[in-house]
């Protein structure tokens, strides 16, 4: 599908407002689509376009927008189209477009709708932010216990049409407590009096309202599940939650350890779509903290000053501090990425700390000899100063290669254990990444380099 | 479900060799926990649990094992019990498992499949790998233009068991063109006498063989898909792909991009289950490539070595350099992350370049003033040479400030440029991350300092 042209055929649709065509035109279209078409549309092109939408059809795009989007159709909208959209909506988008509006607004729709939908938005609206009762739909199949599968199909026939999934079916008894899940295939392969307990999977997975996103998650990847049934602390059935909702919280909280592990506070907007003040905002916290430690660092050389100056290798030694902080740094970074990346997956757990510490330690070994093999060829013969005898470069260059062997090795050590810590002592594994370990490795890696060079070199 | 107690009352049955019990105890469990148990049985253990398994049971059981894990269990069987195995499995998970095998004993199972599922397995061992076709399955339900509800349901209930899913049913033509989906749900709601076409949706996206797994998984993101057509040059239907194999999909890309920011090349092994010279070697080319670079920007000190020798203030600017160098480097990373980040979901674009430059100056202009100004009154009052007059010691504060300033907003000009330039010569955008950044900014750093004192200090 070239979507430039399509594209260029709906402008013109638009510009000469042949709403007639245009409604058959945006009928071909995926809803998706129209969301990001409409989002290049001024506000009254787009009111226009929006309109045109059939009812079901303009709530699903409606989902599909973003927030800037939301909002502009919204203020263009009076309170009865709106309240309209909010009816058309699944409850999850509703709560979740509600949340972004101001106060006021909200409650005038809110007015609007009747008091059922009312109650259960007000319910939803309650749950802490990013809880999985914060992102569950209440639209799910419900069977009793003692329905046949005769008596389960026609219901399904019935009220199907207004469900999120229909295709896995949720078994509850007089108390509303969760028996058992029933997969829509098997009531389609069995016969029409069989009761549907007796189909149905009691091994199901299910999580609590108050559990973080993150836990639901993980559980919805563990177990290959396309929904997961959502509980209250008495085990009754409240919602569920699909897989393409999951799909979204896995990005989110991936784009979290990213910004984290980047030294940002992270932010739920869109990069492009944040303000530059927010930006500035996310990001200076952890630099004055990682500047003013960088400055303590520096206090270091500070304090091996006579040594630098008086000595007559001062300046290589200083010169190659760059290099041995940078390969520190990135030793450190690679040992944390793997471990915190393996947490968050579920595949490191917090009593490998030894085993990883043992892995990392032979890593830094060899990574660490071949380094320091290169450092010293590289002092010696390429970058020493050529004025001294060899007698001269060798001890220079084996000290920087010494510091480089014992920074490779502790960055490493240091890069897998404090993500462990951290998860240990329930602070975020992905603060411990490449900012705060270069900045830990930095201080480790000019104390290593003044005393090897107070061993091996002549004062 | 409490876990270890369940663990703890298989261990007892499996060491007193209980088969009836433990084959009654193992159908309580979900088969991901049913392998996850297994993995830490020893080989003799390990085959009894899994000979004690249902046949279909044990299929599903042997899908979630990771390599390790498979490896073991069919060293021990016997061909025949390896070729019912196989047999067993959807053929998307029988090729995933095959693919790890040596070629030997690849040789040795198909020899014992029949034709047909031999013929099938031997071409999708010739997908590329990550392609589409390569994680594609087979076992989807079609449909055939002018087939009335009613059929469509019969043949569902008579074949629909072997299927991955039947909740999305494709429509072809004679010549098997795939020309639209229909939702089960629809066939639900719908009488027995209507043509399935009449209900299609013609608006379907659909990948082709051999597009790469990262596209698809953009395409079941950005439509909320849970499953995905994927045909052949010819339009042909081949084969589907189901959404719980895209959220593996994204997780192994983005633990790919985690990688590559942390400068180690990518692997699709467990970190716990690769051995230590494969990490030491996927992570020394980066480490060579970062520490000869900084070995160079090194030599930048050393050009400028009388000069921090002879003036009074070298080793105050000697010592700031690991501050300036970290500022830079960290404001880089935050830019260039956020960029890698948006590319990677869609969010930003190539054509954005000048949208984000702008936005990055900006932050740079806020954040830079803020680092300079507690940087100036830190060198002023805190951390300058005490024995000097504060007239001595404001303009090398100045300087420094100065510096820091100019380098934070070239970091976050050059941190959002270079992952978009990567991109538009087809490069990895992630490539383009923390390491490489913090180097390139380190060098401009250096510069920046070394200019500004050349014009603010007295030399």
């Amino acid at each position: 599908m070239d979507f430039e042209k399509i594209r260029a055929r709906l402008d013109k649709l638009v510009a000469e407002g042949r709403k007639g065509e245009l409604r058959g035109a945006l009928s071909m279209l995926n809803e998706v689509d129209i969301a990001e078409y409409m989002e290049e549309l001024d506000n009254e092109k787009m009111l226009m376009v929006f309109r045109l939408l059939p009812k079901d059809i303009a709530a699903d795009v409606f989902s599909y927008m973003d927030a800037d989007q939301r909002q502009r159709v919204i203020e263009a909208m009076d309170d009865n189209e709106a309240v309209r959209l909010v009816d058309d909506m699944f409850i999850d988008d509703a709560v979740d477009f509600l949340e972004e509006l101001p106060a006021g607004v909200v409650k005038r729709v809110l007015k609007g709708c009747d008091a059922q939908k009312r109650a259960l938005i007000n319910q939803f609206l309650r749950y802490p932010e990013n809880s999985a009762g914060s992102i569950m739909t209440i639209e799910y199949m419900e069977l009793h216990v003692g329905t046949t599968v005769g008596e389960a199909m026609a219901e399904i026939r019935r009220t199907g049409l207004d469900k999120e999934t229909i295709y896995t079916l949720y078994v509850l008894d007089a108390q509303r407590k969760l028996l058992g899940t029933v997969a829509l295939r098997k009531l389609l392969l069995a016969k029409d009096d069989v009761k549907v307990e007796t189909l149905m999977n009691q091994q199901f997975v299910c999580v609590h309202t108050t559990d973080d996103q993150e836990m639901v998650a993980d559980a919805v990847r563990k177990y290959d599940l396309i929904s997961i049934p959502v509980v209250d602390h008495e085990e009754r059935m409240i919602g569920i939650i699909t897989i393409d909702d999951i799909v979204d919280v896995i990005e989110e909280e991936n784009t979290e350890d990213f910004e984290k592990m980047a030294a940002m506070l992270p932010s739920e907007d869109e990069y492009l779509k944040t303000n530059v003040l927010t930006l500035a905002k996310n990001r200076m916290p952890w630099l004055l903290f990682l500047m003013i430690s960088a400055i303590f660092t520096g206090m270091i050389i500070t304090h091996y000053e006579d040594a630098l100056k008086t000595n007559a290798f001062g300046v290589v030694l200083t010169a190659c501090i760059p290099m041995l902080m940078g390969a520190g740094g990135n030793c450190g970074s690679q040992a944390s990425t793997l471990t915190i990346r393996g947490l968050a997956l579920g595949e490191v757990e917090i009593k490998d700390i030894f085993k990883l510490l043992w892995k990392e330690v032979r890593v830094g070994l060899i990574v660490g000899a071949v380094l320091s093999v290169v450092t010293f060829v590289l002092y010696t013969f390429v970058l020493g100063d050529m004025e001294m005898t060899l007698a001269q470069r060798v001890p220079i260059a084996l000290t920087i290669a010494a510091a480089v062997y014992i920074t490779v090795i502790v960055a490493k050590a240091i890069g897998c254990t404090l993500p462990l810590l951290a998860k240990a002592v329930h602070l975020d594994p992905a603060l411990m990444a490449s900012p705060l370990i270069t900045t830990i490795v930095d201080i480790c890696s000019l104390l290593v380099l003044f005393a090897v060079a107070s061993e091996l070199l002549p004062v």
